[in-house]
């Protein structure tokens, strides 16, 4: 079969890989028919994650059909059309019972990571009663390719996390693909507004579409003394970070109120400030989280009952065999106006 | 009467000032029967909180009789027995209808700060009616003095924050009087284990009579390797920050377990570094608070149904009149083997 | 001036009554702006609530200005437009203190029952600091009479309670005025179906326009069945009663799916049978509630940024010394079509 | 091997039957150590659950050691101690992934009811990975019995479900083995009383060295009176039901304060009056609930860290071939002073 295969730093091909196959008696096969590509890939690809080998097949998001299903899978069976989840549960560790199935004993992030990926035209899935999800006939699958990660992962680790209510201020540190996802799946709770903050006017406007109240420009404007001047100077009930970078979470702690949330989801690589100087008084819940999945299934509901439309992510198709250029697209995402690519097999 | 004034850094006085009189309607005017020194008071006197003002009279815990209740007050008559709530509480902005007391509009922190305080025959307590406490006749009103601030402070900001549960591994971060408050009212909880880190000796020998399970000498030990050795490389459920120090929030950042709660109760001064770039993935929480003692009825219930002991806390007696003397005391507390003092009018 | 005045049951004029006057320091007296009618004063009307004694001005509902205020009175000032709640709450009693304000020990439901009420061109408020909510210049007044007693009715007895959470199938028995606010504030939370369940078409036909998802006619179908059969046999994950009937509380217990929940919001009159030889092993939670308005800010906000639209739920219009005809239109509510009257001064 | 064998109402023997084979990948054989018996298994001799079949080997509570595991088993090893959950949870079904243990689609209770149980000399137990529960060595086994069903079942569907706190007062009716199981485990959160309820004198006894702070002879007192004189009129803030039957479920209804909760144990057969007259404005909480066992590993550390002792239920020891010896003592509970008989093999 063909797989985009990472070669180390900056290196990457689509090539001819062994067709994976079934290795232990939970495992499922599975013919991709449509998958996509994360900040993360391109992450792997600078060689920002040095535990990704030589030969690794990346990607850890799609939707596809069961090829084949080891002997103890039993909620699914071949022809079965599938979500595959970015998260890999064993379904019985102590992590798995508690609904945390990112530090899965035996499974967690490791699609794409540590074991073969997505961007492929055939995935090994282990632990697949508890790694995919059914996809109903008639579905429309392009969206639910957003379900695999990106859209728990914004619900899960910023507005879960964010504990947004009706009626709540809620302030999105970055526009991106992430801080998108953010912004639609806090729309479940109503909050009164939504403001938005990033340097790129183009993913500014796209959140306007989406649902977002207010924007700032954090290039060009004074984020703290706009946002406080949004809000009579009490800051924000909930502040979303997605980005990952110090003086994106600084900016967080800087706008969020009294009795508020600060709900990371950005992947940091560097330690950042803490001001307990001012915040020790204030009542502040900040949270982090590697998203679990565990609201998948809620997710597909809201797709399906048509309260959520994740097609909305998607600015960009191609083929499967396409996916070099695909790459080339989602690199250079801010000139390209690319949320989400999908790349169809 | 009599009171402790607090005359610039360095500078106080036990001396005549007038007796304080009915300014709102919502006011009450308390006989100060006991009284008590926390380690803000220290601070203050070192000119470490700079908004407090030449004159001040000093203090925000005590319990007392009612002299004289303004015209609003509805809960309270003269004679009537009272704890004095280190947080004043106006009952009817939007923080107080909240259970935010500690960010009341026209309360919060104040007594002994921008209003004069306890460590007096006499104080005036604003919003009397939410404000104070009954004290039903033969409660020991000793042990009560801890209602006003300790208790509630190590309970809400500690334990509650840090969401302690049955079974669970806890670390408390300093065995100061703070800490210790968290080490008794962690118990309400039945933990597996509470472990009690600190440099002073005697106080990890106190926490052990109060229930530590394991104690740590952080001027002697490894804390995380001893830590990760008691707990299999787990990390604790809640690390509780009782000092407030950057040295000691990240020793509370190193031995949280995945899943786990950072509960901070300490003043801290200065920013610390948040270990982002490990943290963002393991789905942590981290609070901070303000005590707001909307438990203190709950504690109260505690108490007079002997589930709590408060007076464990109490290691030294004074009168009132020998409040220097007392000072001197507190401020060598680890070499008098002080936890709190007790000062009778 | 002018009040409706109850005279026993099935007696009732619009005449002549003394302009209420201050009689607490926490009072306030309100000119009334608008005002409504509730199924609980035809209730009243009828004879149903014995304790409601002749002569007594009826109404719970209301908006106004400040005519007067108390000396204790410090949120409001004279000429301040205000919303009315119907629960009075004391702000510092025991159960105030708990965000119970219905079981406030001085105020709860008390407004056109226990004192006189706001059917009336004035009345006088008891705690008005904790019982009145501003108005901001330029916001509609009239949709603002819904946030006095049904808007936070449907919400915190049948919304709240319920736990309704996205993606959820919610069933509403019942759908008058207060059907229809659980209705509307459900979506808050975007479930992915609302069942809307009644006997009477017009008033099914308006659930629809409001975003019920699916009707059943109790009047002519098999409820059970057809709720069976839009869930694939589960049940539903919240019931919400609103109607006050054996019958239709009975019904929900039987629609109800393992782990769900039925939240009582109708005010029942006869016991009911609870079937727990089937509910026992169920996982069901039942709760009941009378309406706090603890929620009563959070409303606003949804109100004021346009997440809610409670003008939805006015059908008639009256002028304020029109009040009788206007009870006329509402006791013929299927008849008329009607769901909330308004009466403006 | 030898296993208690049911032969319609009335008839048992302890009677030779083929030693359990694995059936499934996912299945354990287990050779039992020590069962009980439970007051379920009493209901299945009378024959009031018709579903059980003759020639059905009865029993749901045990621990043992494994004797074979199927190739999927994981985390299980021949050799290892376990603890036998009554509920049977295939981990990844809905329900399971909801931690809804007692409505797995495949398992749920099973045990000795719709398959054979744990009163053997072996038993098979499917979906062994996430229904049994390692015994490390050194470990009380005996104790951990306790573990399979009682203890579990107190917790969750009463201490839990009744979310008792700090400073509650609790009110458990029935104080047989379930009741107790209750008892103990309310302890975990301080509750400031406990008053237990029951018409036999020794069992209330019993309760008041296991921690009651009171009881009520419901045979001789008057419960509703008693309660109210020792709550100040308020009733209880949680009323656990842990017999069953309508009069002590009313009896919950009765004594439950405002505010307060009603959380169900007791199996019923019944249905029950359900004062909907009183109670909508009363601000409660009934719960139900099948025991889930999700909280066994949170129940084990307890036990290991001696804040729980199990122990203090068993009053009866027998060898396992005495089985119907035993039978005859624990359904004569009251006169032999009865709570939970222990059968070693």
């Amino acid at each position: 079969m063909k797989a985009l295969v990472y070669h180390g730093p900056g290196k990457k091909s689509w090539e001819e890989k062994p067709k994976p196959t079934i290795k232990e008696s939970t495992d499922a096969i599975i013919k991709i028919s449509k998958t996509t590509i994360c900040g993360t890939d391109l992450h792997i690809m600078k060689g920002d994650l040095p535990e990704v080998t030589d030969g690794r097949i990346i990607g850890h998001e799609g939707v596809g059909i069961i090829e084949e299903v080891g002997s103890a899978v039993s909620n699914f069976k071949k022809g079965d059309h599938v979500i595959i989840s970015c998260i890999t549960s064993c379904g019985k560790c102590e992590y798995c019972k508690k609904g945390m199935y990112s530090h899965c004993e035996k499974g967690g992030w490791i699609l794409g990571y540590m074991i073969d990926g997505t961007q492929a035209e055939y995935v090994r899935i282990p632990y697949a009663d508890n790694s995919l999800y059914h996809i109903p006939e008639g579905a429309d699958e392009e969206a639910l390719v957003m379900l695999s990660d990106i859209l728990p992962t914004g619900f899960e680790c910023g507005v879960l996390n964010g504990q947004v209510k009706p009626g709540d201020v809620v302030a999105i540190v970055g526009a991106g693909p992430i801080g998108i996802a953010a912004l639609l799946t806090a729309q479940f709770y109503t909050p009164a507004e939504i403001i938005m903050i990033d340097i790129d006017v183009n993913r500014l406007n796209v959140a306007t579409t989406f649902g977002a109240t207010h924007t700032i420009n954090s290039a060009t404007e004074n984020v703290v003394e706009k946002l406080m001047s949004l809000t009579n100077g009490k800051g924000v009930d909930t502040a979303i970070e997605a980005v990952g970078l110090p003086a994106t979470f600084e900016m967080c702690e800087a706008i969020v109120g009294v009795g508020g949330h600060i709900a990371n989801i950005g992947v940091h690589g560097k330690s950042v400030t803490l001001h307990m100087e001012t915040l020790w008084s204030r009542n502040i819940t900040i949270t982090t989280r590697l998203v679990d999945t565990v609201t998948t299934p809620m997710l597909f509901k809201t797709v399906q009952s048509k309260k959520l439309d994740p097609k909305k992510l998607i600015t960009h198709r191609f083929k499967l065999d396409q996916i070099i250029e695909a790459y080339d697209t989602f690199e250079h995402a801010a000139k390209e106006k690319a949320l989400k690519v999908i790349l169809t097999s």
